[in-house]
């Protein structure tokens, strides 16, 4: 209403008593969205102009589908530079709301749930969620929530999804496949991925495997759903996790009947020593790029490690985001160095997208037969199509292509989050930021009892969503937030963080 | 060996020795496969040309992507009609051999696992699979064995798969997705394919629902698993199933702890009062077209097992290929009945393919969010992009175009193999042929002592596929086969059941 309100007082208005057909006033004005440059900063049009197209896709005036006007005509009457239009819709076009399809001109393909002026408002649910004792799908309700900018964890940059190569490698498949493919397959995944899933893992993670050895399952998360049934089989009911460690397969764990023990992490990663001593027979870890901290397995923890593993212990490892390095050379996987005594999970979740559901699953050769067994009665198997597709783009380069691709911009983004953490949150501490798609800052509490939750509570009412890093916590610890960079375009985590930091203002001590 | 012998001896050898350039010789032949005209039987040229493309393609002189002559051009060489080689080569691309691929003109797009001769020679591993005790698994490895005609039950007709179709909605849903999309989604499924589910059950099945009560999951296979765990969580620990009923749902339930507790089938189907006696508080139906005996559920015992279900019963609706009907009215779901008390599954295995792993779970309002919970920590939901383009293809109106196109297909396979089996079979009862992809056969054992798995050993030797009844049975009975005729071209099922008549010949006391 207020979006509404603005945009059809003053100048516009006048622009829509005057002549229907003129498409321009004198003052630089536009009938589409009653756009009236008078309203614009001096200096600050190109943030106008998407700061009225982002509340108009918002607020429902520009539903999904709409084809926007053309730059050279909008430029023209709103008297700017055309560069100034260009320049918005990139904006917009980097942050998923438009998108330039070909003839058809540039089109809305994104709604956020609800327009800024409104989030930014509302109390709703959002600070509630944070507010009780972390529950059942919390990342669920978090992730269904409405917001300006999303600074979770997790998610590589899906703008850059390779919509084209993904078409012309379906196109391909389905020339190629036989009614047989179309039928009931092997329930470790199609042959032709498990052998694309080996190079891909001898290229990019030191791993040598056999495709038979390989199972294709529905994602990390169905990986730990599978080896927890086996787990439960041989008597194993006690699982080490990280702590901190991830919220999501801690809760999939209990879901799955185990009792989680934790394992600090430090600067060398998970403390090894700890493990011993905590009884446990398995460990579910994140040695390339631990979440959240970031930190890599260094090498003295990692000989022991696998001492542990030889001596029996199952080791759990989730390759989450191996392959998103920066500023640090690469770290071959545990799998790698003990194939017999390490379970390897890697999807594509972080390389091209989480919504595919595909990833892979390696277990030392006496756990193959039963991880089979488990996949065959959970689901039959992966869908065919998707994995056939994957196989293609794996095998021709092109994954590689859109990874170097995606690597440049997460880089960019990595650093433009950097700059604005120590612009506008200066007394936070940075981890983990050499690598990944995300990362992790903690507060100095002392004498401020901050709590994090709190802290996310209040970015959220101001329509930032970020993940309180007590959420991943099993023991408590100095308040943090773990914050995703990979999916945003620049300006928008610049202004995330700069609103976190007015959150954080807003709940010191006065 | 057998086959390469016999297309290079006699007049074929001749032409290979004769002018290379020279492309048919005087008595009509082709340097293509040394085709020899004159090696054809009079009146049965277009069967013989068919079958020497057959084995080329078995023992790979034709590989996948290999390019044939075009009709025109083989005709002139072979000096026949062009009819003959058009034929021919229907034949093939019916059985999913061969395929027209536009300007490339017909390529070969599936081979068989091994030649029709070795096949029906070798002893190999197929038959010793029907010499045990059925265990965990043997349904896949009966599906990785090679045979020339199979016959197995539970696949629809998968060269017709709409692959046109398929790459025409994929790229307009590629066209129109957001980022947002490809990220980590609501673990019951596309919003958009739960709308198009409950247009689809609205439309097919008398069902009414809300999409906010539909879960999407992997296939029934997935339901199943997903209840198994639900029902555990309630304490119930044996389920009823038919008897006979599937093999595969019986070991997906016994895997997840269940024990089975079998319940008679007659020709009115489930038989409620021996459910009632059992005590089981759960029970799996296929009260639509029941798994194998094709026999519907009739009206008295819809309305006792739906008094059990309102009394507290838990029925499991595996309402697995309802719409496949050829003779007989259409038989709305239980669920349309009481949705407070089934829960109800379907896939679109049986509509398009099973490898797409696609399916529908509803269940009673309470158990909603325990359902919602289980496929979450299964594997955080469907991959998005195959539902999409479903959800395409639903609401277009394509998908209901496909399965027209196929039930005449389908209708003209079942003709096709009832002849067959009353001329090659005349001892055999047929069961369930007016709807469904598959029939079912019993045999009078009387003073033969015939057992069904001695014959489906019998037939695979000889390079056919069937499943013996006693595989799908819990209680001993008479023994039978189940005849899958959906997938197979006509004249394959005609030599599928002639073969099998060998085979019951060849096992005849003598």
């Amino acid at each position: 209403m207020d979006a509404m309100g603005r945009s059809t007082n003053s100048s516009a208005k006048g622009s829509k008593t005057g002549s229907g057909t003129q498409s321009a006033d004198a003052a630089g004005g536009s009938d589409f969205l009653q756009l009236d440059i008078g309203q614009a900063p001096t200096g600050g049009r190109t943030a106008w102009l998407a700061d009225r197209l982002r509340t108009a896709i918002a607020d429902g005036r520009l539903p999904v589908g709409t084809r926007l006007p053309a730059s050279r005509v909008l430029a023209g009457e709103l008297r700017v530079t055309r560069g100034v239009v260009t320049e918005a819709y990139r904006r917009l076009a980097e942050s998923g709301q438009i998108a330039g399809r070909g003839r058809l001109g540039t089109v809305v393909v994104a709604a956020p749930a609800a327009p800024r002026e409104s989030t930014a408002e509302a109390a709703g649910p959002g600070p509630a969620l944070f507010a009780s004792a972390v529950r059942d799908g919390v990342v669920d309700e978090l992730r269904a929530l409405p917001c300006r900018i999303d600074l979770s964890p997790g998610l590589p940059d899906l703008a850059a999804f390779p919509r084209t190569a993904w078409v012309r490698a379906e196109r391909a498949v389905l020339a190629g496949v036989t009614p047989a493919d179309f039928g009931y397959g092997d329930p470790r995944g199609a042959p032709a991925l498990r052998r694309a899933v080996v190079g891909w893992l001898a290229r990019n993670r030191g791993i040598r495997a056999d495709p038979d050895e390989v199972v294709v399952v529905a994602g990390v998360a169905q990986a730990l759903s599978l080896l927890g049934r086996l787990l439960r089989e041989d008597g194993v009911h006690r699982v080490a996790v990280e702590d901190p460690g991830s919220l999501g397969a801690r809760q999939q764990l209990e879901y799955g009947g185990h009792t989680v023990v934790p394992v600090p992490v430090d600067a060398g990663g998970l403390d090894v020593g700890a493990l011993r001593a905590s009884g446990a027979r398995a460990v579910l870890t994140t040695p390339a790029h631990q979440f959240p901290t970031g930190v890599v397995l260094d090498g003295e923890r990692r000989r022991d490690l696998l001492s542990w593993a030889a001596e029996g212990g199952v080791v759990i490892e989730d390759d989450y985001d191996a392959e998103h390095r920066y500023d640090r050379p690469p770290v071959p996987a545990l799998r790698s160095l003990l194939p017999d005594g390490v379970c390897y999970a890697g999807s594509v979740s972080k390389l091209l997208a989480p919504a595919l559901r595909v990833g892979w699953l390696l277990v030392p050769p006496d756990r193959l037969e039963a991880v089979v067994r488990a996949k065959r009665y959970a689901d039959l198997g992966n869908g065919v199509l998707t994995q056939l597709v994957l196989a293609r783009l794996m095998d021709s380069g092109e994954l590689e292509r859109h990874l170097r691709h995606v690597r440049t911009r997460h880089r960019r983004r990595r650093d433009a989050m950097l700059r604005a953490v120590r612009a506008r949150l200066p007394g936070a501490r940075v981890h983990g930021a050499a690598a990944g798609l995300h990362l992790m800052v903690t507060f100095d509490d002392r004498g401020t009892g901050l709590r994090d939750t709190d802290l996310a509570a209040a970015a959220l009412a101001r329509g930032v969503k970020v993940h309180p890093l007590s959420w991943h916590r099993l023991t408590p610890g100095p308040p943090g937030l773990v914050l995703g960079y990979a999916a945003g375009a620049a300006h928008d985590i610049e202004e995330g963080i700069a609103v976190v930091g007015e959150a954080l203002h807003g709940l010191a001590p006065s």
